[in-house]
């Protein structure tokens, strides 16, 4: 048996974390609960989806030892309706109490038994990392990743150790995005981590406020060690096998052409012209002239066209998927649009340089 | 041929209110289109999903007339991206010219045979009334309007004109919410509207922050022309066949005991409880305590009760749907709930008075 008192914030703030882990259904019914465990003045919360695994810290004033399974979805709706500064916890066999002012509950747990172990990395040197850099790198690139069922490995963000930084990529096999990171780092190595688990990471990094965020390695994992706003977090991410097709070939060196325009004068125009373009393609088509990009469409709907004021060097005449272009805009004051021919690919990168380039290959006329 | 300039603002916000009723798919083609026409100084821009259909009015400086049905879907796409203080509109045979700045859009249109004939309601005393008050009483009862396909009467609220006031009523056979407004009106009338149709009504009403509107009738179809922020509105709703069953007799009038109880600690309570209650009846269990209101449940999740402070009259147990009491109770910092005995109808209103009034069956024990 164990009694314990809990900050009544941290607690809810730690389950409505472990929330977004934990499936309502799965056909794993043990990824349905929470694990719960309380040691030496810490309750450690521990969820998972069978891809993510989260473990979350909370200081607490205990008294005696304990673990237990919870239902993650009778804990995350009591947790959501609590309030008061203080909860009371006292874990007995198969019985969980809870206490908050005059509220009292009394859940029925399930023994720990068959719950999954945490694969966090326990040996190895951690890499230490601005949380933010983290985020930027692969929240930047991320939306270049495939969503088709038939070639899993594309489904992913590589994340390159190459000694001077690191590096995150993805590609649909259509166009790809890299953002590096300049932060030297002792090793190299390269991990292939799915899409959706990638997303989850980033979702959580960014509700706990995260400062810094340490990369841990073993075979087949990412361990992502936290210090966020309120408790210590671990995250352990399962990793694909394999890794990219090599994409250094495809980043043309030697451009004919260049354009440095507004980002938001730019993304104004592709979303007016977007609509007017044909569902297949979504063709625009870009002309390059003396301090402006002409921008045109034209499909059943009707046609349509614009001016954006540009710096320009070079003349050329190319085509682009609409939607593609759109998404590949650097988060920077101003693009610059670098092209080797008309149909040869381009890169679109920030004007100002910064560690993202998305090159993407123009439509044949 | 009709040439035309518009503040781009409105335009921008009027197609985003036609967005809400006209939908991208239809069975009836028709109803996919905006139908345009310019004429007296006015622009009429007009949508219809076959239940609701909206009518915008916006000043321009015309030279001729025409209409047109535009594409909704490339004229909602076009409106979003729009930029500058003006548009430029030329309406030529089977084409319409826009442009604003240096974009320019071409689009193929398409003749207005067949569009469906407006049936706003032409003649007839209008009954104003400010919009918050139709949006307060509508919006107050709607949650207890049927969601099942089996009884489509009940899918609906009871719009009743009563002399000395109006009186919105929703039931779905099971429970009852009922709002009166007391405000003088010159006729008896009772129509149903369809509680998808008022739906929209209501987001209309409020994303243009309409002050006034009047309420106008015709065999089958309800009318409200609103005097909203930018530009006068009309809308049409078809109303439904017959009206709710008779429901006088299921409002209890004397009562054996009563609860007053701040509205926020009861919703907290039966927040927590519901989670550990039966997923099939939701039950919730009451005692009426001296000073007190005591919550408790039971499920095969575990237990859970509170003690939620109130001024109590009388002595009474019974149990309740917690998703039912939790939807009806008031919008007020107090709640009355009154009851008439263990297993007849209590009745559920704010504690300083006021037009609304819930009436839910407890459940049997």
């Amino acid at each position: 048996m164990v009694r314990l008192e809990i900050d009544q914030k941290s607690l809810k703030k730690a389950l409505a974390l472990l929330k977004t882990v934990v499936p309502s259904k799965s056909s794993n019914p043990l990824h349905t609960y929470v694990y719960l465990e309380a040691k030496d003045g810490t309750l450690s919360l521990r969820g998972t989806n069978g891809e993510v695994d989260l473990e979350l810290s909370l200081p607490v004033q205990a008294d005696g030892e304990g673990e237990a399974l919870v239902p993650g979805e009778v804990l995350f709706g009591l947790s959501e309706g609590t309030s008061g500064e203080r909860v009371a916890l006292q874990l007995e066999e198969a019985r969980l109490h809870l206490g908050a002012k005059t509220f009292r509950a009394d859940l029925r747990v399930a023994p720990t038994g068959g719950y999954p172990e945490f694969v966090f990395p326990k040996e190895g040197e951690g890499i230490p990392l601005p949380a933010e850099a983290f985020s930027r790198g692969a929240a930047g690139v991320q939306y270049a990743a495939s969503r088709e069922e038939y070639y899993p490995i594309l489904r992913s963000v590589q994340l390159e150790l190459k000694g001077e930084g690191l590096r995150f990529v993805a590609t649909d096999g259509y166009r790809l995005a890299l953002y590096d990171l300049a932060h030297p780092v002792p090793f190299k190595k390269t991990v292939v981590i799915p899409v959706l688990s990638l997303g989850k990471v980033l979702y959580i990094l960014d509700s706990v406020e995260a400062k810094e965020v340490a990369l841990r390695f073993a075979p087949g994992v990412l361990g992502l060690e936290v210090a966020g706003e309120a408790f210590p977090m671990r995250v352990a991410v399962r990793l694909m096998e394999g890794t990219l097709p090599n994409y250094e070939h495809a980043i043309p060196k030697e451009f004919a052409a260049q354009v440095l325009v507004e980002t938001q004068a730019l993304k104004g125009a592709l979303e007016r012209l977007e609509v007017l373009t044909d569902k297949e393609n979504r063709r625009l088509n870009f002309v390059l002239g003396e301090g402006y990009l002409h921008v045109s469409t034209k499909s059943e709907s009707g046609e349509g066209k614009e001016e954006v004021p540009a710096q320009v060097e070079g003349a050329l005449e190319f085509s682009v998927n609409a939607h593609y272009l759109l998404e590949a805009l650097p988060k920077a004051e101003r693009a610059l649009i670098r092209l080797s021919g008309p149909v040869s690919p381009m890169v679109v990168a920030p004007g100002d340089g910064g560690g993202y380039r998305a090159v993407l290959v123009p439509l044949r006329v």
